[in-house]
């Protein structure tokens, strides 16, 4: 593991991204994105994701040259085709017209289909708050969860976002339908350690906190079991239903391809009169769920923390990632 | 159990709710509103629930005589004041006022402060759906969820309703962010049956399937520990922001009490072509997770059977309660 500056990694990612074929902008748009991923302590969504792009691009998946298109107006509701372009330069495109839709109409929302995976789904509530709109936005992805009741995978695990603008540190929740995504799992198994609470079944049926026997099954648990899986498919039904674009089931299960996803991008006005006060009201009775301090978090709480020691310390790399990057 | 007509039911509710002060077309759909939710199966916020609203007006919790005003107006995007009236005519006014701007724009929201309990809050996820539109809706409560890595309940259980039209049934989602309901708790007690999946804490701090203990306790789970958790926590500070109305934490604790809530609905204009295909599509591919036919539902599935046979044979009635109603 090495720490290096934003501006290191942003500009040796642009670099890349330039000798890719994104026209100088752009790159830098995109190397930013990732950037701020590993900055913010999403590293598997920030630059140990960014060889795989770059490998997208050369099998065509994503088009550097494709920008979103208008296909719809209704107003404050828009549905774009995100033509396989850059899945974070797409969201970000998107996120950006909702804010305008939203200052101009209160609320707006801009319904995106054909595009690809938007990597860190947090970051497009970072950009909505930081231009103090509250920011709601969800994808939907290839199946991999399988419903309540069910033992194959027909849900995708569809991450949902929202953000709220705070003066102090914007309140932002970036949460799959899963209760642990296959990353996770992983992650515990390595260490040999088991789940804090059970997130899946094995290969008997029964609910079980051993991250191995829930890749060996492939029964990860939607959060709130029947109701998480109900909520996975209602996200998908409306991100499909507004961007006229795929759902789950049209999606390539294969899953390095995981595109032509349908993403749906809300920004709204709060209102402006005592917001603050009324934020740091609701956190401050949430910590009184804890005579401990700091046992109770909020969403966005750690990331904030993190993004504080990737300024002052550099922000953590790891080197079989750095040297593919720097080879690219 | 006695089974009754939806007619005499909801004539019945009419008169007792025109003598309570409300005037005649107020007074039938209110009186509706109760009768659809019984036929539907929601009982506890159907007529059961129908004694304490009347009480609620008796005590002056609930005003007869107010109407949502409007606050301020951004386009799509409204702020409404409920004036502590009824609140599930406040929460049909407001959805059929989004689901105008809706038309209108697209998108439309209205932001609802100073109301009362809703009822059930699937209602407004199946007007708008009869009326071709998605909704989206949700409501904060008083503090009766404790935060996951928290003891004291300083969270809402905040019911969210997410609404797809559908021509050969809605699919309409409608859950509350705690796993289970107090309510749910108490009927497993009562039939001395363990829970599914554990549903919170024992005496120790220990999970437990335990009904019993939970209640004593008064630790119920979030769906999915952290991520339910979080989501409650967002849900109340956009409704609060928007509303410019109560946050969870402003609400007396009070369990009979529960006035001065905040809520948000939404409603998005689908897009026309081929909406069913997509929705049949999505449905079709999520059976096939089970080899088992009803092996896997989704939301709204229940409620339609159960609407059927009301419909059928007669709307189910508790006597006592019927008992009760006619007598006011």
């Amino acid at each position: 593991m090495k720490r290096f500056s934003f501006e290191v990694i942003s500009e040796t990612l642009r670099e890349v991204l330039t000798k890719s074929g994104f026209d100088d902008e752009r790159a830098e748009l995109c190397g930013r994105l990732f950037t701020e991923a590993s900055r913010d302590g999403v590293y598997s969504h920030g630059l140990n994701r960014f060889p795989r792009f770059i490998d997208a691009i050369k099998t065509g998946l994503v088009d550097v040259d494709a920008k979103p298109e208008l296909i719809q107006s209704l107003g404050a509701l828009e549905c774009w085709d995100g033509h396989s372009g850059a899945g974070n330069l797409n969201a970000y495109d998107s996120m950006t017209r909702a804010i305008a839709l939203a200052q101009a109409h209160g609320i707006g929302c801009v319904a995106l289909r054909n595009t690809n995976h938007w990597m860190r789904g947090g970051s497009y509530g970072w950009q909505a708050a930081d231009q103090g709109m509250i920011g709601i936005c969800w994808t939907n992805t290839l199946p991999n969860l399988p419903p309540w009741g069910g033992t194959k995978p027909t849900l995708g695990n569809n991450p949902l976002v929202i953000a709220v603008p705070r003066d102090e540190g914007h309140v932002v929740l970036d949460m799959a339908m899963s209760q642990f995504s296959f990353g996770a799992l992983e992650t515990y198994r390595k260490r040999d350690q088991q789940l804090p609470v059970v997130g899946g079944f094995d290969g008997k049926g029964q609910l079980t906190s051993d991250p191995g026997e829930i890749e060996a099954s492939g029964r990860p648990l939607p959060i709130g079991y029947w109701k998480g899986s109900g909520l996975s498919l209602m996200l998908d039904m409306v991100v499909a239903l507004l961007s006229g674009g795929n759902a789950v089931f049209q999606i390539p299960p294969e899953v390095p391809k995981e595109t032509k996803l349908s993403q749906v991008f809300i920004a709204l006005s709060p209102l402006k009169d005592d917001r603050e006060h009324t934020l740091n009201g609701i956190l401050a009775f949430l910590r009184t769920a804890s005579s401990d301090e700091s046992g109770v978090r909020y969403p966005g709480e750690r990331t904030l923390e993190i993004r504080r020691q990737s300024i002052d310390q550099g922000i953590p790399v790891d080197e079989d990632i750095w040297n593919q990057i720097i080879a690219l």
